[in-house]
């Protein structure tokens, strides 16, 4: 939302509703070469028939225009049933208390209202689906009476290959690096059918059997014909290169601007965070989805890291709020979201870091049901002892890797833990009693400790009462992560699975992303530097544009791009490859909201280990703007302030100008207020890198 | 369903979904003027993904014909997506695990499927919303692959006025009776627009400003033009008559027959009949509705009756199941049936009913956790005395009339209990424990004697602790008629209150109704005649070729047309006007199931009240015939069986001919086997009428 809106009308609808049917349409994009996959979970779409309210007082006479997507009627109290309605209310001064209903099946019901003195929004409507709850209509950008959300369409520009290469009949496009979009043949022969191979890789797209995207293009009559739905992919191979004269693409335009910025004459570190924040911008569409070309599919635990990144990022709010509300789905709650039980509870850890992040109480007062309805669930299939198990039709994923998750594992045990604690936090943010999840939570750890802690770390499973004594990493780093242990036990898991090369490594970004956020939680700060070099820049050695779904340093060849037992079933453009921009923003440079919603930051920049760099994080509704060039430090803030940490070996510099002068030390950190800047110099010899 | 489904391939789909997105369409038809009217309720839509599964053997290979209303894959198991579908499965002998997943929010996602060994039906397929609930997939008469559900039609045929009249520059059409129907105006002026006026009554049509429903036709260069919805009308008037040159009726078919006849010598008595009969025909369309002008929606409370109607008249279990269906909706159970607290009621009832008509324990299992959820919900509404009272959003109906519905009142206390006590023998007939809700019944009879029963009958209502002593015939006649009082009491109320003129009478055919056969119950069948033939024979002669909403001899004029203040409001056509069929067959001629599902039937005519009769009943799966001439009464079964009860005056006749001598009296009964005829003769002289 812009921050006029209130002096414009909108389109208003039922909350959650354009999300749910837009969800419905979205969920309908992936494709294996001809056939089409919807998800295998209920999708929920829009309530068919809502009522709008309106109460309001017009000083003087006014004509308005009221436009409706759907079947609808105008009542006015004291006035009936408006007749003969010609798209315009013409109103003498008074007061109105006015209602429409709407009945749309196919699609959205929604209104546009827009009179001199009276406009559609949040502010002015309220809506029911007819259950006797009112809620203030939900609105978003459609401020254009001809464009409602029904008729959204996706931006566009048009983007030439960057090569050409003939094999047998047929040419090679190269695009340089991934995009999602639309093909378009131009001068095509009449009558002319081309077929099309996309590859994310030059393999697949001249691997024409085994391709996983293919499509077909007709003219029918006209000189140029496109493809109906967008795709990713690098390369597009089209075998029959004599039926048309050009190919061009039609591609996505991000719809969000990158609010943040690195540069670093380390060009692996700046190209790993350019190829990141480029890899989330290709998977966030109208929701953060998991992959460009495979499942384009919102799912819970993925967009849980794709919500973390992109509040470094495009802090595109509306997209994390579009995602998360669809994700909820409506009620009953019958099945785990996307059917994985830890993605239920990364579902109610998202909502408590978008708080945390931006401060937005409303969208946790408008998911409370939800998310209370969720914990619910979770609570209600635990078993006697406490503890979540896979229930036959449950999906337990925790990561792609060779682990058994039968029975009781002790990962999703701590994964509720921090679940239950959290959902105790936004009960008490939102006035209401959390007391009874947050013992929950104490319990749940407690038995937890109980029974899995075994030689000084967590083992992974039981199953029926039996213990087995594999050790994962999952369980050990999350209880880490979250703060859950006490020193000895803290240090025990640091030495016996952090550091134990011994046990089984993790071959996903998804899980390396924790990893890594742990590895700095526990001070090895460096080991997240060389750790991130050498996995993500292992990818862009392979050549990657965009980073992958998996990756296993150990894979060579066309084997790399293997998965799901299918030669090109990886996803080679995966959101979660994207997190490299949170570990150096949050675990590196060590930004992140020190109060809920940026109120104050912290920033405790890791200048011992991290090369010069240049760079911009968007904090709340402002900048900071962190400089170093292996020497001195800078940190200005722009609309925001807050705390800057330095590690010792620096001092502030006594002349830095401006308004720095101003700024003290508190608790061990250097205050930072809105528009101030603050300068470090490394003290010479004292430090050694 | 037709009997030979299992040869034939059929449409399926998610059960309770046809209904589901049915009935959002219908419930879209009411009109007042140009303004549509869609329900005040929740509607539920279809679920917009499903999947279906279907295990099969081939013999010998088999081609395999698959057609889907919406975005769809095929998957088999051990062989992936079927690629490159193009409409047929062509596959080699053996078995087979298939899954079509279909997605489809604008209309109901349905499949058919049909090869020479497997042919999509409810015996076949298995269908899931994905909640890991699996079903067998529901079908109905969809066998054409080219005329799926989203493809209904409805059949018309062409009537013509039965006269004309020029009335100034217009003409008046009349057709006669009552109609449902489009109208087609043909020989139109190239860009003529014509308005309709419609009446259901004379006064209606050519009351163009207050008319109830208008339509306005536009020639877009074609001869013809026809309306787009349906309206119900005996007149109708078009100011413009030289636009055209002929207006036609495409009238709507019905789409059951009567299985029922009946006539006699009592014109009046026949008249009923057949206006009965006519009227319910026009109300019973997708669905049972309220009105054929006005609501066109489903009504529980009004449904009810209509079901019970059809029992005897059209059979027509589908629409009763759709009806039921539709009303109940989906989860969660958030408000009452309509937003009536009664209606919630009724519902439950049907269902008690549908099972006793039909035997039918398949759709009884099929609706038990919806009926259970809406008993609990009752439950869940009573206060500490255990009463039921009417929430804020609650309606509290009753009846159309001067009454004070606020606080508790003894009517819903009783319908509770009845409604209880029925669902605990829902709950027996499935195999579960009902005790819990017997018990509830028990108690809350015994609460409602406590508090209401004052001075020999039940007062209308109590409201924060003080009685109001009015009395109101409702919860009386209820509690008699559903025999939920002793002897004593039970003669209390019929000489206080059912004999009582002093207490205010009953002005529509809902509750007439009851009262009618409450009289019967209690044994004064004369009443019910004379009261039928007064109140309904009232109506006929107001010239009515239909029943109304409401009738009040009293009123007189253009008065008795008028209700919710507006002069045409009332329906002139409202399925609760066709209840004496239910009178006749049920109360007067005693025709009711003994057993479960027509297992045998009970017969006991009162041919002491009744005039002269020939007629016909359904009765299961046959029919009984019953002829009466004042002297000789014959009874005949075909393809059902069970018992006559006459009175007393008559006596078997002793030369019957046929298999008759083998049946014998049991119980005071005479038993009638299948295919048998009895008859009796009257005692002449020993009985005086």
């Amino acid at each position: 939302m812009t921050e006029n809106t209130e002096k414009r009308a909108a389109w208003i609808w039922y909350p959650g509703d354009y999300e749910a049917w837009l969800f419905c349409k979205c969920m309908a994009q992936r494709r294996e070469r001809d056939v089409l996959i919807t998800p295998f979970w209920r999708m929920d779409s829009h309530y068919v028939s809502v009522k709008f309210y309106c109460n309001f007082t017009l000083e003087e006479p006014d004509e308005i225009t009221v436009k409706v997507d759907g079947d609808f009627n105008i009542f006015i109290e004291g006035m009936g049933y408006v007749k003969n309605f010609d798209g315009k209310l013409r109103l003498p001064a008074g007061s109105y208390e006015m209602q429409i209903l709407v009945t749309n099946v196919p699609e959205l019901p929604c209104v546009y209202v827009c009179g001199e003195q009276l406009k559609s929004g949040s502010d002015t409507f309220r809506v029911t689906c007819q259950d006797h709850v009112f809620l203030p209509a939900a609105q978003g950008d459609f401020f254009d009476i001809d464009a409602s959300p029904n008729k959204r369409v996706k931006k566009t520009r048009e983007l030439a290959p960057v090569s050409t290469e003939q094999i047998g009949s047929g040419t090679l496009y190269d695009f340089g690096k991934e995009i999602s979009a639309y093909l378009e043949l131009r001068g095509m022969k009449a009558g002319a059918k081309c077929k099309i191979y996309y590859g994310e890789s030059r393999e697949e797209a001249l691997d024409t059997e085994h391709s996983e995207q293919t499509d077909c293009v007709f003219s029918c009559g006209e000189e140029s014909a496109a493809t109906a739905v967008t795709k990713a992919f690098r390369w597009a191979y089209v075998p029959q290169a004599d039926a048309f004269k050009e190919l061009i693409a039609l591609e996505e335009v991000f719809e969000t601007e990158n609010k943040g910025r690195f540069s670093s004459s380390d060009k692996l570190l700046e190209k790993i965070y350019d190829v990141s924040v480029y890899t989330l911008g290709m998977c966030k569409k109208e929701f953060f989805l998991d992959g460009a070309k495979r499942d384009r599919w919102a799912w819970s635990g993925d967009a849980y890291q794709s919500y973390l990144v992109n509040y470094y990022t495009f802090c595109d709010s509306d997209a994390v709020k579009r995602t998360i509300r669809a994700l909820k789905g409506k009620e009953p709650i019958k099945t785990h979201i996307n059917h994985i039980m830890d993605y239920t509870m990364y579902w109610v850890l998202s909502l408590f870091d978008y708080y945390l992040f931006t401060g937005d109480k409303e969208f946790l007062a408008e998911m409370f049901d939800g998310a209370e309805g969720y914990v619910k669930f979770l609570l209600s299939r635990t078993n006697a002892d406490g503890f979540l198990h896979g229930y036959p039709e449950d999906w337990v994923f925790i990561d792609w890797a060779a682990i058994d998750n039968r029975g009781e594992t002790s990962f999703e045990q701590i994964l509720f833990a921090v679940t239950l604690i959290r959902f105790a936090f936004i009960c008490e943010e939102l006035g209401k009693d959390g007391s009874f999840y947050a013992k929950k939570s104490e319990e749940l750890l407690k038995r937890t400790l109980e029974v899995f802690w075994v030689d000084g770390r967590f083992v992974h499973r039981r199953e029926n009462g039996v213990l087995d004594l594999a050790v994962t990493r999952y369980a050990n780093m999350f209880a880490v992560l979250f703060d859950l242990l006490d020193e000895e036990k803290r240090n025990s898991v640091i030495e016996k699975v952090m550091l134990n090369d011994d046990v089984q490594k993790i071959t996903t970004p998804y899980m390396q992303f924790y990893e890594q956020a742990t590895l700095a939680k526990i001070g090895m700060h460096e080991n997240v530097l060389s750790g991130m070099k050498a996995y993500w820049g292992g990818m862009l050695g392979e050549g990657a544009t965009t980073f992958w779904e998996a990756y296993d340093p150990s894979e060579t060849g066309a084997e790399k791009y293997a998965m799901y037992n299918r030669p090109y079933g990886k996803s080679l453009c995966h959101a979660w490859g994207a997190n490299p921009v949170y570990l150096i923003f949050n675990c590196l440079l060590g930004i992140r909201p020190r109060e809920v919603g940026y109120k104050t930051f912290l920033c405790e920049p890791q200048l011992n280990v991290l090369p010069d760099f240049d760079c911009a994080a968007p904090v709340g509704k402002g900048t900071l703007y962190l400089k170093y060039d292996g020497k001195i430090f800078t940190a200005r803030a722009e609309k925001c302030s807050g705390y800057v940490k330095i590690p010792d070996g620096f001092v502030p510099e006594a002349e830095t100008g401006g308004r720095t002068a101003k700024f003290g030390q508190k608790d061990g950190k250097y205050f930072l207020d809105e528009a101030e800047k603050i300068t470090f110099v490394k003290r010479e010899g004292e430090y050694v890198f």
